[in-house]
């Protein structure tokens, strides 16, 4: 783990709370690093925030359009949702159309983020299924390119065909050896890269509409899809959902699980990702916004970006009693 | 901000995903360092890890013998607690004995932590009040005193008589002058001091059983209550409870928001006190743990020690997919 820098701190009154500190790299389509906070050579998990990169066997492997997988459903693929019913509607929907239900999903039960789908649980006394797993999206895609490959049912085992899969979009497009691999909260394999290899991933996401060849046809229609869809990719009142859309659907940002997030700034072709070492999403969304701003993509002014970059601590009786500050070097 | 060091390894598979810096120090009762990681001056909130500061006026100023306070209410006094039934039905008691209720509260509304009364008051359509809020018990300690004082109703104002109290217990035990004060999640005044301040005046209280100025006796009557009662100061499945349970009534242990938390030794005569740099309660709990294995007052082999110190980390389906470490320096 390389030597992190300050990056976002969290003011109580006139005094210094906490800091958050990581590493943040800017990417260009050619690999190059064109700003870079911390060291760009640690390396990290970058969880869900490599959905897109998952995504890119059912597309390239041409299983999306043999199952007719509408743009939605793309954005879906790349999603950690809120389970919703517009998330879980439309997994239902996919796996009826592929003749497979709850049971085939790998990944576990988990309670919903969205509270008014948790409050209809509770009241109801049933409990969340695998359906409301924020990356039942993601594993929709995977149980449709098993069945594209007619392979066996356990797609979350690292040699199945899917994953290896997985993992070769991921070196390919990070243009580096994973070294080791992690399992996910959802169980996949989740496979360790540096910094600098996902923002280099992400920027050739942000040039794949430039160019023409089959894997970034696949990876320009992904991030396409991410920016049509944004209430598709995470759901209402969350940062990937309300930042795609402060952003016009010009740019797609993905979260991910202990401080990760990505960008891709197609009309840029740059990309960006960033890891807060001790994994808090309160400083990865600062953070993210404030780089994007600095980028030039998002509006400083734009209520978005003034919500995640520096918003306001309330207290339980709504009193505001600090602030989240990205340090001056990311502003 | 003094300079933190690691503190607390989070491991998923092989690779270190997230690591935790901080501050902690163990302070005999003359007010000396024995132990110390990071920098033992850097200034902090200690949040609720000083509630039993912020009741010490409650007891020496003679208003819970006034009222006839019992221990489990000074326990109570001292919480941090879940919401549970056996707090919530105390503190309406309490209120019921002083001629006062919810809305003298000046703490805000706040979801219960206890999952069980969260679910029922969804179920009954019913919003939590302020009764739920995990500070009533300090609460009803402020407004039992200020009620002793003849004081107005708005207690949590800096210049309250019971706030003035509170800073010259916080300023005589840690034998320090408070630098600044924040308003905590709970609207009243929290005041700032080091490190080693909190831990001194945790000494003040691990020693007070050996004078007997009415400052100590009180001092000693609120931590053997927070040892007597456990459940009272924090709940059922809470770190804090857990701990003193485990070490059978004879540590006070008490976190604090924002990654604080202390320990009253009362048979070593020493006070610890630890502050995570980014605020994870993860990180706090996993150090309080290793810390109070290292003074050999907790048993490395008990399942809360375990469990607090170096836990798995599941996923979803329950698989272990990784694990949360204190670095070796605090082993």
């Amino acid at each position: 783990m390389g030597k992190p820098v300050d990056l976002i701190e969290v003011w109580r009154g006139d005094l210094l709370e906490c800091m958050h500190q990581g590493h943040a790299v800017v990417c260009d389509e050619a690999g190059q690093i064109t700003h870079a906070w911390g060291d760009p050579e640690t390396v990290i998990y970058s969880r869900s925030s490599c959905k897109m990169i998952q995504a890119l066997p059912l597309v390239e492997s041409g299983a999306a359009d043999a199952y007719g997988l509408t743009e939605k459903q793309l954005a879906l693929s790349c999603a950690s949702h809120n389970g919703s019913a517009i998330h879980v509607d439309a997994v239902n929907a996919w796996m009826k159309d592929i003749g497979l239900g709850e049971s085939d999903f790998r990944c576990g039960p988990q309670v919903p983020g969205d509270v008014d789908v948790r409050d209809a649980l509770i009241r109801a006394d049933e409990k969340p299924c695998r359906i409301h797993n924020n990356c039942s999206g993601k594993h929709s895609g995977f149980l449709t390119l098993t069945q594209h490959l007619k392979a066996g049912p356990d797609y979350t085992h690292i040699d199945h065909p899917v994953q290896i899969a997985c993992k070769a979009a991921f070196e390919e497009t990070t243009q580096e050896t994973s070294p080791t691999y992690g399992i996910d909260g959802c169980s996949a394999p989740n496979f360790a890269g540096t910094v600098h290899g996902l923002a280099r991933s992400m920027a050739f996401y942000a040039s794949a509409h430039t160019r023409s060849d089959t894997r970034s046809k696949a990876a320009a229609r992904l991030a396409s899809a991410m920016m049509a869809y944004p209430e598709m990719v995470a759901g209402e009142t969350r940062a990937c959902t309300n930042l795609m859309r402060a952003m016009n659907g010009k740019v797609a940002v993905k979260t991910g699980a202990e401080g990760v997030f990505i960008a891709i700034i197609p009309e840029k072709r740059i990309g960006v990702a960033l890891k807060i070492t001790d994994g808090a999403t309160r400083a990865s969304e600062a953070a993210i916004a404030a780089i994007l701003v600095k980028l030039g993509v998002l509006d400083a002014a734009h209520p978005t970006a003034k919500s995640l970059m520096a918003p306001d601590i309330r207290n339980w009786d709504g009193l505001v009693i600090g602030r989240i500050n990205p340090v001056s070097a990311l502003i």
